[in-house]
């Protein structure tokens, strides 16, 4: 198995965007291609992370498109997609075509083109990933996510503000990321009044509909001083499901797939939860950053909320959690999410990443499908030529 | 890198099936488990080529629900895409992940359920793989085949029969196939009498609608004879792209596709086009087997439609094509066809291939995804431990 490097990465603007979804891949990726300093045609595989362009924007073959579009002909392509984890899917495909040996030079873009369609469609589109069981009694998403943040606080003597405070943080952080949907804070006292969306969660526990796209570029580690001084590791990364239908988890505030695809990524990399400097996790709603904290062996059950309250997940905490500003902040695209994740490690981990930027040498995203459903978490390591 | 086999297969019967997506694929994932004798909770990565659940059916995040139907969690899981193509990039996938060492058991189930639409509405699903500039003017994939067929023949003085002939040979195969749609022969005068659809081209020229779906299991080889005395190697494997927009390209008669990705199979498996004993072809339109047969190197260009005149592709001939029934005959289930293919080759290479059975210790599978865009080439080792 070849180990495998990070030598470039890229980002759009997040928010409501003009033009297709072509037009924000081939943005992405272009950018990628100059920061790793590559030609288009010297990419051998290029996956495309993308939930839906067809339901969105009636328009498929897109990554046949984007290959045209980067001057990659005749590069194998293909799309991944995991509903909201497929970015993370995407680079647990690329790491395989790289650590395979199918490709010296791989090239993942993800994105989402969701404003397409108003955002009752988005959402529409968006619960056909859950069972029709659910979906036909309206439990969609956020219904799950509001059932089991009332579970949780009563569980774990939580109190409501604490969930706030998460919304409250990355906002802070995403008005420092010139990429991020909303760059503006806000306070405990707006997001505890915003609108009841899924009681006792608010519009401010949830994160925005967003169009935006994400690329990174990923060749053999014994390949990556050719490209770059200074690049990243992929030093952990696996993949795993839980239930399809939420009612039969035994405990729904344990995200089986966080657990395990963490247990798996930790073992490959040698290292443990101790070792990792800063976190990009899945906050589609506020109740998910305590739940992946936990199942990600940060802190024990049920004292995820702590971490937020005394401020160990600010971004000069000990371990600085969405530094990005978070999808709450930064906007959610499906596909290109768990993207978004890996750039902003990868820039925090080669200290680029301006006024966000922390002291790292690891760094962990963490990429949730459905409510927990299918996850995939990727650890990341600086590395010095 | 891992060398990787095969060692089980299944598919459903191809044709108007009643149900859901879920049900096809859940139907070809059991008896492969049962084909390979491995439990579900034994399978590592699970992948699910599919090119449009959501445009069909309204239904996304299918491979977590075939997770929970096989048993398989908390197995990682992921949807491959590749429009046409989508089998064989499930199978590159599938390799990869055992090949890179990410699994050591991986089930690939390929599927679509394209009935749920009418015909009208099926194809505008497909069409909209096409760049919108053809699609606007009302260029789709079959008319490309109708002026394909046109050039063609012109350019190489072949006849109008020799397409007519591909129809013929693949129903006639198919008549054996019990998972086939169609098993009826035609004779050639009702192929050449039947409806216009892209003059030249006429309704036997195409492939039908389907519904079905059909699974493979991966291993490591070294692991292989635990599992079966008889099985298949992947000795090569690889894919490639051409423009996404088919008028820019120099020769539309060429498929640079399959092209590049022949070659690099090739190159991989350390074998030739006349090593190859039996192939699967992606007939979706008769002349895409005479383009597949030249660009993979069994014929000089323009000389493919001589050898379906000479019989050289029929069952007893010296190298038997589409023995499944092809495309035609046997049903297009788009994220099924790749997968399907292989199954075929899987059967013949083992030797359990019933009525259908050619002498053969090497096969290859071509899938074409789009008029070419996107091209995956398998090439399959028969082992007997």
């Amino acid at each position: 198995m070849e180990d495998v490097a990070v030598i470039g990465a890229s980002m759009t603007r997040f928010g409501q965007r003009e033009g297709w979804i072509r037009d924000l891949l081939a943005e992405a990726g272009r950018e990628c291609l100059d920061d790793a300093g590559v030609a288009g045609d010297a990419v051998e595989h290029l996956y495309v992370s993308n939930m839906a362009s067809g339901e969105f924007e009636g328009q498929t073959g897109v990554p046949n498109a984007l290959a045209h579009d980067l001057g990659a002909l005749p590069a194998y392509t293909a799309r991944i997609d995991q509903t909201s984890s497929s970015g993370g899917a995407g680079i647990y495909a690329a790491w395989q075509s790289v650590a395979s040996g199918a490709s010296d030079l791989t090239m993942l873009v993800g994105g989402e083109k969701m404003t397409h369609r108003t955002t009752a469609e988005a959402t529409d589109v968006i619960a056909s990933l859950t069972h029709p069981c659910e979906y036909k009694h309206g439990v969609t998403l956020p219904s799950f996510a509001g059932l089991t943040a009332r579970l949780y606080l009563d569980a774990y003597d939580a109190p409501r503000e604490s969930l706030g405070k998460v919304a409250v943080k990355n906002h802070r952080n995403g008005v420092d990321n010139p990429h991020a949907q909303f760059r503006e804070e806000v306070d405990l006292e707006t997001v505890l009044n915003s609108p009841v969306v899924a009681d006792p969660l608010r519009l401010y526990d949830f994160c925005p509909i967003t169009d935006g796209s994400a690329a990174l570029a990923f060749c053999p580690r014994s390949d990556a001083e050719e490209y770059a001084d200074e690049y990243v590791e992929v030093a952990g990364v696996a993949g795993a499901t839980d239930t399809h239908v939420v009612h039969e988890r035994a405990d729904p505030t344990t995200m089986r797939g966080v657990v395990e695809s963490s247990d798996r990524a930790y073992g490959m990399a040698g290292l443990s939860p101790d070792d990792v400097d800063v976190a990009e996790l899945h906050d589609m709603f506020s109740i998910l950053e305590f739940l992946q904290f936990e199942d990600l062996g940060f802190a024990e059950k049920g004292e995820g909320w702590r971490a937020v309250e005394a401020g160990r997940t600010d971004r000069d905490g000990e371990l600085p959690v969405n530094t990005s500003g978070g999808l709450k902040s930064k906007g959610h695209p499906l596909g290109a999410s768990g993207v978004a994740q890996a750039y902003e490690i990868y820039r925090q981990l080669v200290g680029d990443a301006g006024d966000r930027q922390v002291n790292a040498d690891v760094g962990l995203a963490c990429n949730v499908g459905g409510f927990g459903n299918c996850v995939t978490t990727t650890i990341f390591e600086g590395v010095e030529a």
